[in-house]
């Protein structure tokens, strides 16, 4: 019997509404490029339901203990006394999240006998150290594309917000005022400026194709070039390189996951030159920005705009430079983590268990790292060596 | 001569930044169908200025001083002592904008007998009596299109924003927080959504445009049906009334112009109708509206949100209800005046003066009323009739 342990994180603090705002929730079968949405055999929730959080336990409970497996589900993922730290020995399976990463170091794989599997519900396998996966013949897994289209929504929303300056305005209504002039000395239309992608994989892509109709000039960089007939039906000029896209947009999303090549690439040397009033929307990884680069430009003005809705660490302290720089509108890491994500990335979950404990194959398109090596997706977007030290750079921040 | 009295909207309270965001905006040569942008002799603007407050005089000064003309401008609009009530006896033309309306009741008509020309900075034109122009013999003209793509992008905007729960989540980060849970309670997909719009004109057809590849369901209802192969095109079902459109959607945009049939459309016994948990985003006018009805559904969870950036009156007293009832995601009316919409009703205004100052025919497009009756594209969008009652009941609602 297999011993699972599921780092999911912390229940609402204002308490769980009395009912969910909506009855129910679009049911979606197939992603854009033909992908099946999960297909586990059976799933024990409503989709809508909050899964993601600790009571929310991904709606495993039911299935896991009636197959006589062991199932223990906490948010307390920091340092050495956490829950996480104290039942890993002893874990067959690992379930974390990027949104409240437990990040596998190499020591704690190493510390970790019976761990086989080490699975993310959602995308990005980053707070994995992969290479010590590969090592130890760790079989890493996420539920690609479940929340692909969630966070491309959430870019197109944030670079609107930012370039049409929303949350200031929204903020003239709630203090009472009907500042107009207040309101739009910093708005714009984002109809013709050009906008670029750091990376067209499923969520960059996403973003382009609803950017489309927008009427903006699209702009990416990719290491993998999109088929020319997909260029040409999304109209979409390619970049070699980072610096030939960015000085030529006016506003740049960052789509790509963390990898040697993309950590602190937007640094302040890349910064300096972008056009002066550029915008940014980050919501692939923290670490691909430098933190304080991108603080002061939002300050000096180089930047107009950065949101977002990834950090680092997760979560970030209190004093993190990004919740109070000028011109940011970021969110805690939820784009890939709505309702409608949850419910997708839940049964995907399910789905790999399922598979897994049945000696099955899991989905290659679910598998980063396979039988000591990069797999699957993995293979795709991450490079082979130690991907970033971000694992093991997280851990020794939160332990200060 | 003539005397040209003009009311805008105040300077910024907190006072001009010491330079804009942008270094220039992106030049746009024509609408989406084909419509040339505003065609001026000249402009004495930089495009991406603040022109539509106060000390901004839409740029309009050098070319109507150097001609000879009287300029006046002014934000003080309400009331019998106001310098818009002073001036207007002796004007020839008022330029006016729906961010900051000064209406022109028919008592006020009647109280201006050199009063010719009724101008819009902007476009929606209810601010005055149309009935009343009509029988005085007025021109009313608005610069079409000016800033239609502008509050089409808020729009989808504000769905987004409203769907995924994103101010909220927002205030998380600043508050130091990172409830993930606490923000994704409310947080959805729109993908896969049903999203209908109330009209289907400029506007409307942008924002379904703009939605069409979000994978929703699009749907739409309107006096004037669009054409096969635009419905075909853009993948929207055509709805014979409101009732029909709105009890399928999880989200409802307002597109229409404010006359007597949507007055008030959205009240008490429409929003039964609706599916529990839908969403509400009105750029067009507050009265299409019932406040207090919009109100009590937010707090009662028939809607799960509201947005959007008109009220009634302009300003919105204080204590509004739609500044501070539950879920809503609201702005002052500021949409269509971004600094790139005001770069192009700015142009327009200066081309509807040189033309009207000069005795050319003003572009057919541009104009609501001509010659006693509607013209052009007010034939299209209002009715005969005294339209709503609006502009003299603001007026009333105002000397409270």
């Amino acid at each position: 019997m297999a011993k699972i342990l599921c780092v999911l994180y912390d229940d609402p603090v204002e308490g769980y509404p009395s009912s969910y705002p909506l009855d129910e929730i679009p049911r979606i079968e197939r992603y854009h490029d033909g992908q099946l949405t999960p297909t586990p055999a059976q799933i024990d929730f409503q989709p809508g339901q909050l899964l993601g959080s600790v009571s929310g336990e991904l709606g495993l409970r039911p299935f896991l203990e009636a197959a006589g497996h062991e199932l223990i589900v906490t948010s307390e993922k920091d340092g050495p006394d956490s829950v996480f730290a104290r039942e890993l020995p002893g874990a067959d399976v690992v379930i974390s999240q990027p949104f409240w990463p437990a990040y596998l170091t190499s020591e704690r794989i190493a510390g970790a006998p019976k761990l086989k599997l080490a699975l993310t519900a959602g995308i990005g396998s980053d707070h994995v150290d992969l290479q010590a996966a590969m090592e130890h013949g760790l079989t890493v897994a996420e539920v690609t594309y479940s929340n692909s289209i969630s966070v491309a929504e959430h870019v197109v929303m944030m670079i609107l917000a930012l370039v049409r300056n929303y949350i200031p305005s929204y903020q003239w209504v709630v203090k009472g005022g009907w500042n107009i002039a207040d309101c739009v000395e910093r708005s714009y239309d984002l109809e013709g400026m050009q906008v670029g992608s750091v990376a067209a994989g499923r969520i960059g892509s996403a973003v382009l194709r609803r950017l489309q109709p927008f009427e903006v000039g699209l702009h990416y960089t990719d290491r993998h070039r999109l088929p020319k007939e997909v260029e040409s039906e999304l109209g979409v000029t390619f970049h070699e390189d980072v610096e030939s896209m960015v000085s030529v947009c006016d506003v740049v999303t960052i789509n790509a996951p963390l990898h040697p090549e993309t950590e602190n690439m937007f640094n302040a040397e890349l910064l300096a030159k972008m056009k002066r009033g550029s915008y940014i929307v980050n919501t692939a990884r923290g670490k691909i920005c430098d933190r304080d680069a991108i603080a002061r430009a939002c300050e000096s003005g180089q930047l107009a705009g950065y949101a977002g809705d990834v950090w680092f660490p997760q979560p970030p302290p209190a004093d993190h430079p990004w919740r109070s720089m000028p011109h940011h509108g970021m969110t805690p890491h939820i784009s890939g983590t709505s309702l409608s994500a949850q419910a997708r990335y839940a049964a995907g979950t399910r789905e790999i268990l399922e598979c897994w404990l049945d000696g099955r194959p899991i989905r290659d398109e679910y598998l980063i790292v396979d039988g000591g090596k990069l797999a699957g997706a993995g293979a795709h977007s991450y490079s082979p060596g130690d991907a970033t030290g971000g694992s093991a750079e997280a851990e020794r921040f939160k332990q200060r």
